[in-house]
C-alpha cells in the first residue's frame, strides 16, 4: 500500500491504525469510556465546530484553501459535527478508518499545509477537555485527566 | 523561508511558531502554569523517557531508524530528558524554536515515518497527564484538565 496516494487498501490501513492505537496505549476500555461521554458532550459540539471555523478565519494560509464561501463552510461544519460524533461514539472499525483516511486525503488534495491540521486537532482536543472539565467540575473522579485522555 | 530544507530563518520560524501558539490558544499564563509544574514532574521524567524508548522497541518501523544500538539509545534518552525539561521550563523563545526545528529536521534526515513522531508525542502527553493526575489526585482544583492542557 502506498500511503502517499488515494489508492486505499482498507485492510492494510486498518492494521496500521491498530498499530498506532497500540503505540498510544489505546484500549477498548478507552473507547467505551469515550462513548459513555458522547451524549454529555453532544449539546456542546455545535459551539466547538463554530470555534473551529472561526479560528480558521484568523489564519489566511488555512483560510485560503476554503474557496466556496459561506455555503461551503456551512457544509463543512455539518461534516465536522458528524466527524466528532463518530470519534466519540465509534465504532472505530476499518470503515471508520477508511472514512478518516479519505478526509485526510482531501486535505492533501486542497493543498492545506498539514501543520494546520495538527493545530486544529489540538484546538479541538483542548475544547473537548474544557467542555468535559466544565461538565464534571464537581465530579473529578470521572475526569478524563485521570483517564489520561 | 523554505520549510522543507534545513536552511533556517529563525525569525520567520519563530513568527510561524507564534501563529501556531495563537491557533491553539496558548498564552503566557499557560507557560507560567507549565513552569510551576516542572519541579513536581522532574522526578518522573526518567521513567517517562524509558517508556518512550521501550515503546519504540515494539515497533520495527520506528526502531529501524536507530542504528547505533544501546549506546545511541542511552544518548537519546539524555536528549529527550533535556527536551522535556525545556518544554516544561521554557523559555519558549526563538532559540528554543530553532532547537526544536533542528530536532524535527534530524527525524526527517534519518527517514522516520512522521506518523511515529505524532504517536510518540501523544504517548508522552498521555504520560505527562497521568503523572500530573497522580500528583494532584487529591487536589483536582489544580488539574491540567481544568486548564485545558
Amino acid at each position: 500500500m502506498d500511503f502517499l496516494t488515494n489508492d486505499i487498501d482498507v485492510a492494510a490501513l486498518y492494521r496500521r491504525y491498530q498499530e498506532l492505537q497500540e503505540y498510544v496505549g489505546w484500549t477498548p476500555a478507552d473507547a467505551r469510556q469515550l462513548q459513555s461521554l458522547a451524549a454529555l458532550l453532544e449539546p456542546h459540539l455545535p459551539a466547538l465546530v463554530d470555534d473551529f471555523y472561526e479560528e480558521i478565519e484568523r489564519h489566511p494560509r488555512a483560510r485560503a484553501v476554503i474557496t466556496g464561501g459561506q455555503e461551503q463552510i456551512d457544509r463543512l461544519k455539518g461534516t465536522l459535527r458528524q466527524w466528532l460524533r463518530e470519534l466519540l461514539n465509534g465504532p472505530h472499525d476499518a470503515a471508520y478508518v477508511a472514512r478518516r483516511w479519505r478526509v485526510g486525503w482531501r486535505h492533501v488534495e486542497i493543498g492545506l499545509d498539514q501543520v494546520y491540521t495538527v493545530v486544529a486537532l489540538s484546538r479541538l482536543r483542548r475544547g473537548l477537555l474544557r467542555i468535559h472539565g466544565n461538565c464534571f467540575l464537581n465530579d473529578p473522579a470521572t475526569s478524563w485527566s485521570r483517564a489520561g485522555f
